[in-house]
């Protein structure tokens, strides 16, 4: 489950995808950005059995996002948090969230989660906008282009979707 | 890689990272969000062997997110292509290239993909905004609340994390 084959991929998504591992790392991230901290409540709340829940954490760990940290000693018991990097998920989750609700696939009344502005209690979502203007951009209107480090893949990846 | 265990957990992430399956299918849908649509396409793009791409193909199919069509007879060929539901992982996607562009954890020289404006040819980018007023909130006020389709573990989980 390490991101073994996505070294050197030169795709934004690839490394991410490689730095949550798989649907358990990124629940476990899920859990870590929505406060909880000890291993016990990660079993609790995501079911996931000792094993990998153990093997997750420590290589969500060794792609440094998240830090663990002893809180008691005897029997020695440790915390994690996520790091910046790992905070960063947050995003994605926040994407995650706002189709998932959209797709209403869980069968459930309305949105079991929702993303609010803490100042004003109200509800916020994710919108596209020019990066320098911060004009809002429809989402028809949002396409890709190779950036400054595309290696000869990703060009021929969107050039070959061109045809 | 079915969805299993994850039907009836009342979580938009889980049912996202469900139907997504793992990295291999992100990938295989980040080709198909691209415009690729091919098998040997794919195959080319991802370097996932035979059978694994068969099979993302295949769950991706069964999760709604992609249809596929025959292009040819004799042999039989057919072309992939995003559904509406899977359209939508396009913002999963921005969210991923957004971040993993932060990290540069590639180590190259540059963004290896760019999200872009069409009609102006410029760089776009996620923002969080109120979802009525759509005024930008800043990241650090952005916070989660339970929603009215929260089950009680959902509860349990913001209820813990405040302590």
């Amino acid at each position: 489950m390490r991101s073994k084959g996505f070294e050197g991929m030169a795709c934004s998504v690839a490394a991410v995808m490689g730095a949550i591992g798989d649907r358990w790392g990124m629940l476990v991230m899920r859990d870590l950005l929505l406060g909880l901290s000890r291993y016990e409540d990660l079993r609790h709340s995501t079911g996931i059995t000792n094993t990998t829940l153990s093997d997750r954490l420590k290589m969500l760990e060794e792609n440094e996002l998240i830090e663990r940290r002893l809180y008691q000693s005897r029997p020695d018991r440790f915390e994690y948090r996520p790091t910046a990097k790992g905070r960063d998920i947050g995003l994605v989750m926040q994407a995650m969230v706002q189709i998932g609700d959209r797709w209403n696939s869980m069968g459930v009344a309305g949105p079991p989660i929702k993303f609010v502005d803490k100042l004003t209690g109200r509800g916020v979502k994710l919108i596209t906008v020019d990066q320098e203007t911060a004009e809002p951009v429809a989402a028809q209107d949002v396409g890709v282009q190779p950036g400054s480090g595309a290696d000869d893949l990703m060009i021929w990846r969107l050039t070959r979707s061109s045809n």
